[in-house]
């Protein structure tokens, strides 16, 4: 089996999503690519493609080092393909994290389809639902989060894992009025995205620890490994990060190894596809360390993301940014949730069909 | 000081660089980007930009990420944008190394323009002049490799670096060629670009033990911190490396407090501009770690590493790529080699003009 064909749509969504929502105040218009390979034997399989803040440089990413580097390849090689990226990477290309992955996607879909497999069972199933939390973006005020997580509640999710916009009093505020608002019971995490200094970090995380949050997720840059490792040390809540690292899962073994933090996440849009989700989770695994699985912003590659999660033991939680309908757009139907679990589809490869009439008029261009 | 104006031109120059000699086979047509800022004030200054496997994709991401973020800021601020770029980026542009790169570069010629200084004495001089070596392309027989070091000799250059192309069989031939060619005084350094397995490299230190070679570069990928830091640890031959590193200078702390290498690499293309240079070589300078500088590819981002390197005691050599005609384009006169050693330029800046006829004739796009 070959690849034959290869389409990269770049596509631009209105989401709804403003720009206040994500930490830097400039908008996203939340644009994507649909990238879709097609076989000599009749397959085709297309995948999601991050593109967050922009499909045409995204796109142009792909088909300029990607395209013809899978062209004319064998889908059921996906270790080759890993193993000669790395080297065609290193040669110059030396892409983004986001731009390999949505192509190993597609050729696991392909090999699990050509298996008449749904991707969680070609790679090995442990599951056939996985507990979902919502995961807010970030909001106006302290009290917006609690109202938000009264409703994550209400509709019966595992979870609720606050983006705080890191001003440390907000923040903390934040953190107690959602505690306050859900009862001592909820499942709650906080995910500052890099906002804090050490010192603040070790403070907030003891407020955490008070609070009875599950986890304290990416306190500091994932590359501050010394910083990172001295909060896992000292704090009791488990430090969660590794979701922005380059090269994983090599880059990860170092943070599981030495502990730079206690759960390592992962995702096949930013992480470097199935295989990198497969191998980071497994490299996790041996250690005893949990891989909890990193939202992938869009529907169509959070299946996948589910597929994965079904597929190992060591993750606790399936993600879903909140509110969904900015970004459970793509699929002809929308991902089932029953009972705070998302459920795994059984037809063959993502085992779901993609919203082709959506996609059609998102698309702006063709490489 | 407000940056008012930014052109970022497409450009495609035909260098007679083949596939052959990147180690992936793959043609490049040797594209880059030059990137010019202008402010309210009348200065202007310019920068090459890394776009080794297309000027398109690299151009888009710059047009997208970079150019709406350095709009009306003050180039005076440095630190203020390299710190709010890491927020900007990491709320989900993303971008790759080579993308923040030349506006940091644009933005220190404006402000050493500006103070009517070249940029190494602006950076606070150390040196006015820096022993240059000439690094290999992958060349197709061993004895080729000679041949280039005895004409690299001949030219009085310090210094001579393989990248072999990373058969352990042929590396080797061609490490032994080389000293046998050159003699044994002559400075030589090996990189095969993380080719090998550990055990391989190991064998392949000691062997460039014996052959005195100076030091031995990129064994294992920069990613690859436990493999490096054994090899680092067991070898006496110094171990460089992290010149891919992600995130650099804060990658590089953990590469340097736990001696991932001895040696740790910096370059202002792919390593996140001047800014990221002088924090890495001052990082490594404080662990008593050398900093050696690594090639921009194209002169006139050469000639800002050198300023760099004249700035620094921490970095033994200036490296520049051998046959220098395939990159020794874009500036108005070449880089001036007297005695082995690179002259810095006396003039505001830079010190030196592009070639704007190269540049016209090259530009495909502007965006």
């Amino acid at each position: 089996m070959k690849i034959s064909e290869i389409d990269i749509r770049l596509c631009r969504h209105h989401s709804g999503m403003t720009g206040g929502e994500l930490r830097d105040g400039q908008g996203s218009e939340l644009e994507f690519l649909v990238i879709t390979c097609k076989t000599d034997e009749g397959l085709s399989a297309s995948s999601f493609g991050y593109a967050g803040r922009g499909a045409r440089p995204a796109g142009e990413i792909a088909a300029t080092s990607l395209k013809p580097f899978f062209l004319g390849r064998d889908p059921l090689y996906r270790e080759k393909n890993w193993q000669d990226f790395r080297v065609s990477d290193r040669w110059w290309h030396l892409t983004p994290i986001y731009s390999f992955g949505p192509f190993d996607v597609a050729c696991w879909l392909l090999s699990a389809q050509a298996a008449g497999q749904p991707l969680y069972k070609y790679l090995g199933a442990y599951r056939d639902e996985v507990p979902v939390y919502a995961s807010s973006l970030v909001l106006p005020q302290p009290a917006d989060y609690a109202e938000q997580a009264l409703a994550v509640k209400a509709a019966g999710w595992a979870g609720y894992k606050l983006h705080p916009p890191g001003d440390y009093a907000f923040d903390l505020e934040a953190h107690r009025l959602v505690r306050e608002a859900v009862g001592p019971e909820f499942t709650l995490m906080s995910d500052p995205v890099a906002a804090y200094t050490t010192e603040q970090a070790l403070r907030m995380g003891r407020e955490l620890e008070r609070l009875d949050y599950h986890w304290f997720e990416e306190p500091l840059a994932d590359e501050n490994f010394h910083g990172l490792r001295e909060l896992t040390r000292v704090l009791d809540i488990p430090i969660a990060g590794a979701e922005v690292l380059a090269k994983r899962p090599y880059s990860m073994a170092e943070c599981i190894a030495s502990r730079v933090v206690d759960i390592v996440r992962a995702d096949v849009s930013w992480g470097g596809g199935v295989t990198a989700v497969m191998k980071s989770a497994h490299l996790a695994d041996a250690f005893g360390v949990q891989c909890e699985i990193h939202t992938a912003i869009y529907h169509p590659l959070e299946l996948v993301n589910l597929h994965c999660a079904a597929a190992i033991k060591n993750s606790e939680f399936f993600e879903l940014l909140w509110p969904t309908d900015y970004f459970d757009f793509g699929l002809a139907q929308p991902l089932v949730i029953e009972n705070g679990k998302a459920q795994l589809p059984q037809g063959p490869g993502l085992g779901a069909e993609l919203d082709w009439d959506l996609i059609e008029d998102a698309t702006f261009d063709v490489l």
